[in-house]
């Protein structure tokens, strides 16, 4: 929490997502670090599922959870880049109700935005908090990300963590955007969940008006419903969910639409309105079917 | 922990399991949620890796888990209809020791009766405390069970969360039990755990009074040893331990009995009193062996 | 931490390693035991992806940690023969600045030697704070290392859970060392991480004291360049880079160099000096290329 005239800030919450995954030891070194600096505050895992350097998928999981994250720090580490030419930053949003650290990769932008953009921004990879490293080699997570996210748990102000720069000079994430055909929406599979479920990003209101689409995917013409809930979805079909994101999701009954469609994350897909049956023209649909990409 | 007397119950313990694994951010934003409505509250990830969906591998784990969680509360979400015709239950256990949340789908069940029964259960549903969902869609962990719970922490009562309900309308859990053909035990294969050991659902009381048994699997008839630790399994044979939670468990010594086997949970095994050398006939010993369908 | 003078020794972290993995309720179960003994103690999970029964990666990774843990109790659980012949110790070290508690097959060793060697060392295996158990078999983890582990983080001195033991009696750990043939060092592959570097058991400075070595690998010789950072390594190299536990590690940018060389943990790699260009004969690097054996 942020407090004004004059006294120190100071946040109690970190929020940490990586892809570091839980097969090694790094979670669990950087929450060390993070605990020795600043016992008191309390860490939350976002998530460490994010596949190894996926910045992408790392950025978008990032904004998804956004608008639950606790006031605080948000600790981000999806680094391919590791000690190269990229900056480390720290992003007030919110006028300091929250900092995000992490590398200025594209990583942070999605979550910024979603909460309304940056306020301030430091160029933190010469911090003085930074770990000293007997290697030449080192890790931004463990050595300089963690200590500044602890550091400003423990009240040092943000501008001794680092030097100001321009926020309009942070690196943009790269997020697809739908497009349109004539009446056809070109869209993108965002993510694809535990449960197999595709959520696309499309403006719910941009969909067409009716609740029998058309599916285009991987060279097949399917009939798509839109429906509220799961148990809405027959046997066998492919339904259109507004998911609980806000954001609509090829879903089927208790199975993976991904793994029905052969789908995974950056594939595109094609919706358009279906007749008033929701049926597709027999030749299409009598094709010969390909072969799942996803788990099957 | 419940004070009687006109004080206000309070829990500061939450249990949290669900099907959510560590891949999505899914984990993280409901202990973002837990940490808002209720910062000072422990929570304990009882596991998030239940297969998704699965009801029944999510009961029998809470059960396992039930003697050994923190008295307080129990949030678990493995929810396959969710938004669908079930409801969602608050049930106290132990006269208001501890009180389990989560859909009324049979997955707490296992664990109320574990710990002696339901003393009171409420319909949720419609709980004040849901969070607001802009989406036609939503998520009951994140958005109803999380908040429910954390209110029980921050000491509201749980009258005011939820309807009373009859305790004998909660949705039983579907658990099997092992049966007698002859002198042979029917059984299942409960669960398989990360080392390969295969827990059976058999009271070790019911089992021959002998130490070389037989065991028939996958058409196949093996010797089958009860011993009492790993180190006393024969390499290549398989023993049957009863397990750290009292159920016997086929097992093999540093290795996976259920890649040895070829079982997965839900499978079927017949155990019956073997020779005095535990020996087979061997014509079925040197029948070919069918291909392992676990882990090789 | 510990204090002198009569006052109790009190430790108020426990750092906990497993091979309990995330998809049964083993860590949840273990974290609930020490939270209903020791609910003020803060619990960091180091990692539970230790593969099943892996003493000594389980080893590696807890030494890779162990500088960053913090002061307190480690909790660390290997434990192929359970109940079998080997011990449960309690190791101090630092003259009580930490306390490793676990069993004695060779789990605690690197960590233990690479803090300073142990101080005091005590046999628990029969330690007044083992759990009851009702069956038969039990799991120390649950039962024997965590009550101790939790005990100790209450106040209880370690001379109250166990039997002094002389450390020289505790068993060592068994860590390759890389030896020299003729101008060739002969290595062996430590770790592998989840971005698929390969830790190598060589002190950096045994490495030719020149940029362009030479790498034999599963029959290939390659050229390998010595880098100071990943984007040093042109497309479709291996690099070998210090890493940030200051051990040497063959790396690709941006992908698996595991996969790439089709190496797994244990492997043995040779490496010498290379020609000034870094090249290798022509005839070898056109010979017909071995499929490689990681992820691909």
């Amino acid at each position: 929490m942020h407090e004004d005239e004059g006294m120190i800030a100071r946040y109690n919450t970190i929020s940490f997502l990586s892809d570091y995954g839980h097969r090694d030891e790094f979670v669990g070194v950087v929450r060390s670090v993070l605990h020795s600096i600043s016992p008191g505050t309390a860490v939350i895992d976002v998530t460490h599922g994010i596949k190894p350097h996926d910045i992408r998928a790392g950025g978008l999981a990032l904004a998804r959870a956004a608008q639950y994250l606790c006031p605080g720090v948000v600790l981000a580490v999806v680094d391919p880049t590791v000690g190269a030419k990229r900056r480390g930053v720290a992003v007030e949003v919110g006028d300091g109700m929250s900092v995000l650290v992490g590398p200025d990769n594209g990583l942070l932008a999605p979550a910024v935005a979603m909460v309304g953009g940056a306020t301030r921004a430091f160029d933190i990879t010469n911090s003085p908090a930074r770990l000293p490293s007997e290697s030449t080699s080192f890790d931004d997570g463990r050595d300089l990300f963690a200590p500044v996210a602890a550091q400003l748990c423990e009240g040092v102000p943000i501008e001794e963590l680092g030097t100001e720069i321009n926020v309009g000079l942070l690196m943009p994430a790269v997020v697809p955007v739908s497009g349109l055909e004539g009446d056809v929406i070109v869209a993108e599979v965002l993510w694809i969940d535990r449960f197999g479920n595709a959520q696309l990003n499309i403006d719910p209101d941009d969909l067409p008006d009716t609740r029998n689409l058309r599916l285009d995917v991987n060279e097949r013409t399917r009939p798509l419903e839109r429906v509220a809930a799961f148990e809405q979805i027959a046997a066998g079909s492919i339904g259109l969910i507004v998911d609980s994101y806000g954001l609509p999701a090829l879903c089927v009954d208790r199975g993976s639409a991904a793994a029905e469609l052969g789908v995974i994350e950056g594939d595109s897909v094609r919706i358009m309105a279906g007749d008033a049956t929701g049926g597709v023209s027999t030749a299409v649909t009598l094709g010969s079917r390909p072969a799942p990409g996803g788990q099957s």
